[in-house]
């Protein structure tokens, strides 16, 4: 405490309290960035800006944007639980892991145009990630030609499902043209909205037990030559 | 010809000719800003620019970007193949119409985040092809209730994987971390590529035919209680 005070007495008037710059820090910093204004607003100098640095002091930590989208990318996935991967029946850990895997980037759509197209060189935790994936389906039995496919058919579904979450309630309304589409707007409003009464989770819930399902004939249908 | 050239002669030097402003031009110039700059691009002011006339202009055929977003969904939507509907059997109907979705949206990704969310209320062409979805599902014997979850549930998959298509070939390469992940690495290395040899047409197979029999199985049950 002596010591403190001490040095911030000495320390020059008006000058600030700088905290160090770190990959954590860069990372809080862009994330909030994208989630204000999408990828376009995430710039170099805006980052640097949003951090109060000189751009020079951002690149001694990263290249380029697109490192500092893999920093992105890599905390995001440390949110998604793969705890039941090794420890529960496959289909109830994909199941726990998509339902967490759409969660999360529910909360960042913005996010899903870069990260469905980003390599994922480098980013060590999305890598982890999908280790665990490939060692729980061999581990059930699926031919290894196929784990990749099935985990990005699983993604894209996930993807486009976040998207789903977001969408307004009346998404389907279809207005004065009711009349002109009567099975649409009659199929609409007799929908299944589950125990939730979401009807996002709804169209999840029945899309996700039908992969599950559906991925598994496959994988039998393979096996069978 | 005599009378347009005529007229071209007496038009007063340097006025422009001015194609008259519809909802087709007005389209035709928001896909273009879209394209070139994702949705951020897309303003009434930019929109007006485009078109070479005062913002005053554009409001009198369209409310907002709203309405301008409405114009572009539904112009896209008749892009896809919706021909196999009461024609074939219900899973090769889906299976056609789902692969040419992707296609479409593959062009138009940056449509993706903003169609996915967008209200149907007045998109003509969108309603219509719902419209055609649920007569086929209802022809096939499909319970009311399900038949709007299991579009949205094709839907997200099909969002999902246009984006997919636009990734690099290179997205899953781990790099220097390939030892630290040696199950994932050799399961990128060993992934079926199918017959063209594209992994996310691999991918979108495998999740289509999957989701295809999965859905029915659902269905099924549903049926059986």
């Amino acid at each position: 405490m002596a010591v403190e005070a001490a040095s911030g007495a000495h320390r020059p008037a008006g000058r600030p309290t700088q905290k160090v710059l770190s990959k954590e820090r860069i990372t809080a910093a862009a994330l909030k960035l994208i989630e204000a204004g999408g990828y376009e607003r995430l710039t170099m100098s805006a980052l640097a800006k949003s951090l109060q640095v000189a751009p020079s002091a951002l690149y001694n930590h990263v290249a380029s944007k697109q490192d500092v989208l893999v920093l992105v990318q890599d905390d995001i996935i440390t949110s998604i639980d793969v705890s039941a991967f090794g420890t529960e029946p496959w289909a109830a850990a994909i199941r726990r892991w998509a339902w967490s895997y759409r969660d999360v980037f529910t909360r960042h759509t913005p996010l899903i145009p870069v990260i469905a197209v980003l390599p994922v060189t480098g980013a060590g935790q999305t890598l982890r990630m999908y280790e665990t994936l490939t060692a729980a389906f061999l581990d059930d039995g699926w031919p290894e030609p196929l784990v990749v496919p099935a985990i990005v058919a699983l993604e894209s579904f996930i993807f486009g499902s976040a998207f789903d979450v977001t969408a307004p309630a009346d998404i389907f309304e279809s207005g004065e043209l009711a009349e002109a589409n009567p099975k649409f707007t009659s199929a609409v409003r007799s929908q299944g909205l589950g125990a939730g009464g979401s009807a996002a989770d709804a169209a999840f819930r029945l899309g996700l037990e039908g992969l599950i399902v559906g991925l598994q004939a496959q994988r039998d249908a393979w096996a069978a030559g």
